[in-house]
């Protein structure tokens, strides 16, 4: 059984995502996502669950900053997790005057809490769980949480399945030190971070050598780098495995052009393939190098 | 006098921001910053201060998506503004047993209250407005807020230049409705929102269009459009002003290339003006077009 | 009348083409096309005709270096020849035993010689005009000449359309001092010598800018300057008339890049009419100038 | 003892080149590139020596276009002859009234005859070896030729290094069928024929390949193909032997993208080394190819 560190308190999203990615192991809250990586690269857990993209609020800077600093660690699987909350009380029936969450949940619900419970006042609480905490122990009579948090606290759902965007998704990682890659599985995802200085060119050169082997973006999160003034840290996501021919070959030639971390290689969440251009799939990389193989050994030209 | 609307409520970092860029103006808190925006489209409000990006937080995702949909809007003015919290009570000598703030800013100060108030409770509020409101109406003992918090409160400054990250900042637009455009400084950014498609290499097209030119990028977020399914959102910010020969050139590449919104030219607060490489500052575009235009009279070849 | 140098002698198929360009026009033939590019320059012609590739034997050198030096010229037409050659005797029914032609003429037509008059010695001249006057002066039986050579020697016909390779074609330029250009036609051409230093990628960064704008390169010979080691001028053909916006906006890139001589637009002798792709034709950048000058002018974002 | 065929007749500069190339051979003169080249395909020969530029004239079309097409011959050394001549008579002291060349050696002597030989009359000849043949058998008083027709024919030198350019050259190639490369020298040229569509940006974007490896040109030959109308063939040397990873991986790049033929690698006749920019030599792509496995193999991040 491994064990499992994820940005906490227990009944989370984040915990959610960790039982979905690893559904038989042991699981450890830590107080902020860099606590959680902690864990992992002291071999205090075997792996994190954290977030890394919300698709309303955008990148996780927590965690894009942390997987790019300290010792290095790599995404092994990601789980998508549709952002709808659960309404908690302490008892069926209560009338709710006060509505307690995080305050990044409760704009997620406004127009909900609007139109459903209009004479409700909304509290700050420190995350999602807390607020259902805060409810069991009677301070407020309504939470606005994950729905895991049902599974830790003995509380009565209320409504389920409340958000304003309809389709808000959180997109985790599980995180974990160096070690044998999963296994490619046709729609993968590979993430990278390439440091590069603030030269003009700089990023459109390191996207020209993915767009010239076919390699297909899915993500760009340009952050400036807090500890040296002028360069940029780019989280880059591609289609496809490091396994795979043209992807390999992409990061070799962003390995030789700039300072690059690989932060993994793992099948998505949503399953999409890449579409590839002419002259650009494994096939044609495979062709290549058997061409190239024959023309060096005098059998070809 | 303008009307300035804030993402509130009155005594964050925004009004603070705000009051730096429209000292003379009269300002109105609004509750989001979608609703701040929406004053200055229905012409409720002349311009709106609204945050862009966050040192240690990144992008700020409602500003960008408020931006890049609805009626235009551009950005005139920026200010950048070092995130540093003071500490405010209600009268001097509390014994500080709870301190509140807004999640955020209490995750930006945990190691400064480990430190010097060990023994406090943190408690989450909706701002750090809201915790200094709640300080003084003596619900807590202490507020982590904004200095400018102590100009509409009167509360006890405890602690100022409070921060784990000495130099987290947080760079905030002032916004108006289309008009005629600031003039350049020399030291300016040009901000735009592209749309393309999910395509292998239509960013890096993009980015060639502007390395080519010499147009160097500050900023890049890409974020997925919600409405459209595999298509992003580029907000890119670049060095330089639109009316300057080479930035206007390759603003019309893109406007060829993709569905593209110009989202202002203004000075840089930090007053860092670009590096240009050899052939692409305004001199060689002006002697560029000096040679076509004899070229096409017949008078050079 | 104007006055029309030719590489000559007269009888050739250079004086054809310039004969076909300018048919009212007087005529002179020059030693060289040097030379007869210098009564341009001096003023002694008013333009001149000179070979500048042929199907078979790819680019004429002397014309491309001719034109790269020395004082500006500018081609002003061109005309495509189908190069047949006409096999001419003094007198009917001669008995053919010597051929003499150009040898570059004779091998051109080695296997219809084979085939046609298998006994026949072929003798070298010095211009396909040189055999015509050399079978008029009775020196040789048959000359392999230009059709146009019947029309100066009072010869016999033998054959026409004689040509090992059936579609073998010379282009030739009409070349005069920097003027008034000729108007675009929508099938037109347009011609540069681009001098840039050895560096990797240095011409692969021209070829970006006309490529970037939908410019398609008709031909693009690189030679080796004679004064400078190490560098080379591309002599380069593009899609289209430098009077319109994309061209002209490319050869405004080039121009910023590197030592650029303009050599001409003009109507293409085929009528091949440019292949814009997305985004690059005419009106898209018409479109983009009025966007732009409307968001400097302050009507738009 | 090999067998080696070269552009004929025998006592002109391809002689000169090809026993330059390979001194204790034999060697058989063909009366056409195409012809040399075939002797080589047929298995008659077991190398050929040809012209493939020179400087004055530029590409020797037949060559390149002998080479593009039937079945394939990769070039395994080149040798870089100065293009003087010599002048040669039958006697000493002959008074010289008849000079005889082919046509373009006449061309390249034409001032060294003005000045020294104001009165003799220029004949034409269909090689410069044939000249010396007329001169041996008294047709003619004087031949310009190669030195090595000396060697050949019984004549007197009557002035040698002849020549207006004085530092024209040609290269030659050695051509065999393929099989074992010649090893790298560290200043090598590999030479390919690319064939793509006349599609906008094809060729920059084989350029591009070569650039973004730190490949640099030697040399660019754009020729439309004979056979199918709107196709070019591209001629391009780089710099580099294709056994080097960074030569190698831009040719399996092209590969992927077009039509590619390799006609060889071999040691560069000037011994000029590449320049490789930053990131881009030997040991920086061994250092990638080293990382990438340790990535795949789980050993790093």
């Amino acid at each position: 059984m491994l064990r499992i560190a994820y940005f906490g308190p227990q009944g989370t999203f984040t915990e959610q995502a960790a039982r979905e990615m690893a559904p038989q192991d042991e699981f450890v809250a830590a107080d902020s996502v860099s606590a959680a990586l902690t864990t992992v690269r002291d071999g205090v857990a075997d792996a994190a669950c954290v977030p890394v993209e919300n698709s309303v609020e955008g990148a996780v800077a927590a965690t894009l900053d942390s997987l790019a600093a300290g010792d290095p660690l790599v995404a092994v699987a990601e789980s998508l997790l549709p952002i709808r909350f659960s309404v908690l009380t302490r008892e069926p029936d209560t009338e709710i005057r006060t509505v307690a969450s995080h305050p990044h949940a409760l704009a997620q619900v406004r127009e909900w809490l609007a139109t459903n419970l209009p004479e409700a006042r909304a509290v700050a609480a420190s995350s999602t769980a807390a607020a259902a905490v805060a409810v069991h122990d009677g301070e407020y009579d309504a939470a606005v949480a994950a729905p895991i948090a049902a599974r830790h606290y003995p509380l009565h759902v209320v409504a389920t399945d409340v958000a304003d965007v309809a389709d808000a998704r959180t997109r985790f990682l599980l995180v974990r030190q160096p070690g044998s890659l999963p296994d490619p599985t046709g729609a993968d995802r590979t993430s990278i971070v390439a440091v590069t200085t603030n030269r003009t060119g700089a990023l459109a050169g390191l996207l020209d050598e993915l767009a010239s082997r076919g390699v297909n973006l899915t993500r760009l999160d340009a952050r400036p780098r807090q500890d040296t003034f002028g360069e940029y840290r780019f989280f880059i996501d591609v289609e496809g495995h490091i396994a795979e021919p043209r992807v390999g070959e992409a990061m070799m030639a962003l390995q030789r052009r700039c300072d690059l971390r690989f932060l993994g290689s793992h099948g998505r969440a949503d399953g999409v393939r890449p579409t590839v251009g002419a002259g650009a799939d494994n096939d044609d990389f495979a062709a290549a190098a058997t061409w190239l193989a024959q023309v060096r050994a005098g059998k070809l030209a």
